[in-house]
């Protein structure tokens, strides 16, 4: 996910609070698994653990972010290596 | 990490035998955080936590698979919404 | 999903009848929901119907072609326009 | 088809609107066969089953919100594995 | 459509004298409309009159030269402007 | 040829009426030969019969919509088995 | 790093001395390790010898140029060949 | 050299003719030794003879239009077949 | 144009004896006006002088090397800037 | 610089051998400034501190593994907030 945010945009900072209190409630509900920065950008890289896609289309499309994002979603299934 | 293994390659058995010991072992270590199937395709995600460059691109040069793959390194940082 | 056979592959005749029979088992289950060839290029454009990654990628990973593709998995979901 | 609607457009409720009335009725006619969502995006990946080129082209220069639209026409044509 | 023809392959002269009795028996039907030369590459551009992309395909797909080929199709319609 | 023209560009039809007056002059001298419309987007695909580059540039240029557009020019030749 | 900044921001020169200061702070402190010009282009191409990628991070989200820059970053490692 | 320059930029006559001065000058030097348009472009091909990187990043930042242009730099080296 | 040139290639020095001698006639004639190395690649960036696009491809085509070459052709046209 | 060298090469041990005595040798006479292993990868990140282009081709040219290998080079400048 990459995000380009207006720096004079108007609510800024109410929007980034709300997205803030979305992305903590669904990383403690367990459907945002995992969240890193991406070291040097706006960007974050995220694994997401939901039903199925209707499910992350909401999750994503809901986030208040999403005008301002760009993502590519990567399918990922489990790995016959991994020892979880 | 994309794998690209030639279906004949003398060895092919054991090879693929050495790669999964080298891979649990790490990831029982706790260097190799995650490792996920990409969908559809002979390919990897994985997340390592590692001390540095150095210590990454030997884990990853060790690979028994390593000559067969084509490997990108996204450098991840902390986010600052993570709960973690 | 783009195809590349060699022409002089041993047993291409029987991987391809294989291929026809897997396909239309699938198709049959209703989990291959949709197969269309791309004009003028040995590759199609499927839609599946799986209950997740996981079974998608055992779907894929089990093609008797698989290791002569390369596949593009894109993620789809309900469209709210959608009158289905 | 890839939508980039500002967010402030006069008349944006009244345009999404006509876009939803137009595909579903191109829906119900049958000339718009699939309309998925692709996930994470706003962006859709649809099936036209219409009779040439041109008609397909009037279908979507059309659509109400084709002057905000990014759209890549990929030529489909009957699959001889397909059980339709 | 680019091609690649090893220069060693068995029996390449007359491979090369039926893609050309093919290609010219097209022209003189008329389904073969134009075929230009790329010039400084083994390409061409050329432009097809077929019913539909179920002929486009079946035309392409028979050409001799078909598995070294890559081919992409661009769907091509009237244009307003032209005089034609 | 793409075209990117603001729906709001002050004097937009008149100049839509001079790029149409100045394409169709040029094709029936024949230095515009072929004119399609790309299904789909607001491009198309163009051959033109001049005597040289600088010529192609001086049409090109002196297009009305030229400012609003993005081209890519395919040298092309006469090709070996064309029957013209 | 590419930089795009436009030539009428209010408060430019004191943002660009900002950048200057902060850069060189960095560089005299040792994290900045080197900062070449790409030669024809607003861009530089810089060394870190930072902790980790939170560090790395760090530094160049406080960039004053930030939000006006696009940063690739490749993980960089010792060289079994390099006789330092 | 690629150039995007607004047809409403204040003073785009006027640093239009510094452009040309300006290139013109350094032709005569014989430090801009070539200089093509791009059919079809608002971009040209130049080649330039300079001491160095330095001395051309110099030449090239101090383009009247640098601001509106997107540069990339090809380093040429003598060719063991060439004549001159 | 670029060169991949297999090093065990029978006949490899006459070959690249023939390419140098077809080079240099051409350079002499003035049809190949430059040749120039890109650094660091087994590439060239070359101008030519010809009459039309028939000739380019002609002159190209017959490169002893053209088998093993890559090429991408720019038409040039006269530059408004150009002193020449 | 990306290597990609045949595992069962003729000679691979001593071409090896060669490439890092030319490395080393070029890094102690100050040519070959720096020389990082990018992670993850067979490929290095270098900077060279030459005369002109006509020396970095030829220094990269006789690099033993050049063959196998595929170079880019990005022309550095001095940056005018550098402390060097």
């Amino acid at each position: 996910m990459d995000v380009d945010l207006p720096a004079d945009l108007p609510g800024r900072e109410e929007l980034l609070a709300r997205e803030l209190a979305y992305s903590q409630d669904l990383q403690r509900s367990g459907a945002w698994r995992h969240l890193w920065r991406i070291a040097g950008q706006y960007s974050n890289l995220s694994v997401f653990d939901v039903a199925d896609n209707d499910a992350l289309h909401d999750l994503l499309w809901n986030l208040p972010l999403f005008p301002f994002m760009r993502i590519d979603v990567t399918p990922l299934a489990h790995h016959p290596s991994s020892i979880d």
